[in-house]
């Protein structure tokens, strides 16, 4: 049973305190202490070795954990105001903390965001445990739930280029922009508070953009055509791995922290860094078509059909 | 450099949200989201093999990690209200998560407090962090930093226990009252909700009563005296360890998540399970005598002098 199915099936359930506005399943929870005061809370981990290389610079892997729960915060269309950390140790030392220290202030200043509380502890492995707390006007969060057949489908920046520039840092190579994109997301914290009214349902994109659409579809109780073709592919990832592994990575690379939401077709002009790619349809099924034909897109990755 | 120093050095710094009452270095934040609604706000890690054994069963295990969070709440003197998990699996198979999520909603259900969020991961090491959000009237969080000269120092329960249980664990044995008093932390949440407007300081007892009540000491710049005869020894550990180490275990063994707090020395009549062990002084040091003679306990354990 894979993460989601586990969540499912052992950790939702019927919420008791009146205050819990909506519970586990979608980026965030969203909670009201108060009558009128809505809080949106999220929290998000990275283990060494498996969401960032053993190796990266503990800047990077302090303003990823971050950024990555900033990116939650942005897909509800809320606004961060502070954060808790729980960090496990593993042999890393005092220059490591420090690094990781600035790394992590440097994600939190850009947004405004206060460190206020954590634990320390030693693990055997490095483990970071981000929690945020933001606030968004009540009734307004952006949830998966509400994509309606015929909205638009669009996605924020030129996903792929994290997962790109991840299989350049495995391969030892080093700071450009693609890297940059894996090792420093960019929380789309602006982009998700001009959606607010706008968008019908809102995900960051971080574990591959079919993948979470998916989600989203199956939130909302819909289903959508991608066009291939209109992928917003980065300059850069074309050039360093060619078109066709850059539809995969964007597909199902991961790691984007972008935003996918939907939308009216004309309702997000004025709005920059953002990129028509599909429509909802009725049908439960992703269905993503390049140059007219449908290609198979899976969790093993981005196939064409013979 | 320790836990609490790294803490300082790198992770204190001015918050600049006014929402924030009290940030990094108490047992809990408290923030203040709206005008007269004050929140607490905590997060936990255990990690497998440090804080809780390898084969420790899964429902101990999510037991812990909410129990815990909780005792920071409830040293708080603060209400539980919900909770967010991030849960790190390393090979743990789905039997596991199915018993780690049935003692993470027993201890969650005997304080009605809601699961609404989560992330779970793939890891090296079984790591569960818990947040928990709590609720407090504005101005009345019980804190480290109040306590006096003159104040008397009050521990709840039979600290030692369960770090006396870690050990027959530790060597193999099984379940009896010790054992399970380190399996199945009880938050004294009642207690400290009596304390709001009582306690002058409060701290939960995690790494040890005197480590910790030295922590509530600095905060508050006293000192204290603790007379070692006066500590509330269970009959179970006298009877398994003898006096000698009961009392080693009580005043260093940690994992009992009970509370420690001051107040004046009649203020506490009525309530249950607390014991006076000591006085608030206006030296800086934690002394312990026992039949009149200091004893020396320091993070290495305890010593008589000769």
């Amino acid at each position: 049973m894979d993460e989601f199915g586990l969540i499912r099936r052992y950790f939702t359930r019927r919420a008791r305190y009146a205050g819990v506005i909506v519970g586990v399943g979608d980026d965030g929870a969203i909670l009201e202490p108060a009558a009128g005061l809505q809080q949106v809370q999220v929290i998000d981990t990275v283990v060494e070795g498996v969401h960032f290389p053993r190796g990266l610079p503990a800047a990077d892997v302090g303003y990823r954990v971050v950024a990555v729960n900033l990116s939650d915060i942005a897909s509800m269309g809320a606004v961060p105001r502070w954060m808790t950390l729980a960090l496990t140790l593993a042999g890393q030392d005092e220059q490591w903390v420090e690094g990781f220290a600035s790394g992590l202030f440097e994600a939190a200043d850009a947004h405004g965001v206060d460190l206020v509380g954590g634990d320390t502890t030693r693990g055997e492995v490095a483990v970071a445990t981000v929690h945020v707390t933001g606030e968004i006007e009540a009734g307004r969060a952006l949830l998966r739930s509400g994509a309606r057949t015929g909205d638009t489908v669009f996605v924020t920046g030129s996903p792929g280029d994290a997962a790109a520039g991840l299989s350049l840092l495995e391969d030892g190579r080093g700071d450009d922009y693609l890297t940059r994109r894996f090792r420093r997301p960019t929380p789309r914290i602006a982009t998700g508070r001009a959606l607010v009214g706008v968008a019908s349902a809102c995900i960051d994109v971080s574990d591959g953009l079919v993948g979470d659409l998916r989600k989203l579809c199956e939130a909302s109780g819909v289903g959508a055509d991608v066009d291939v073709g209109s992928l917003p592919l980065s300059d850069d990832i074309v050039a360093a791995f060619g078109r066709d592994r850059a539809i995969e990575f964007a597909l199902t690379g991961g790691d984007d922290y972008e935003l996918c939401f939907t939308a009216s077709a004309d309702a997000v002009a004025g709005l920059d860094g953002v990129t028509a790619i599909g429509v909802i349809t009725d049908g439960g099924a992703i269905v993503c078509r390049r140059d007219g034909a449908i290609v198979d897109v899976d969790d093993g990755g981005y196939r064409h059909f013979a």
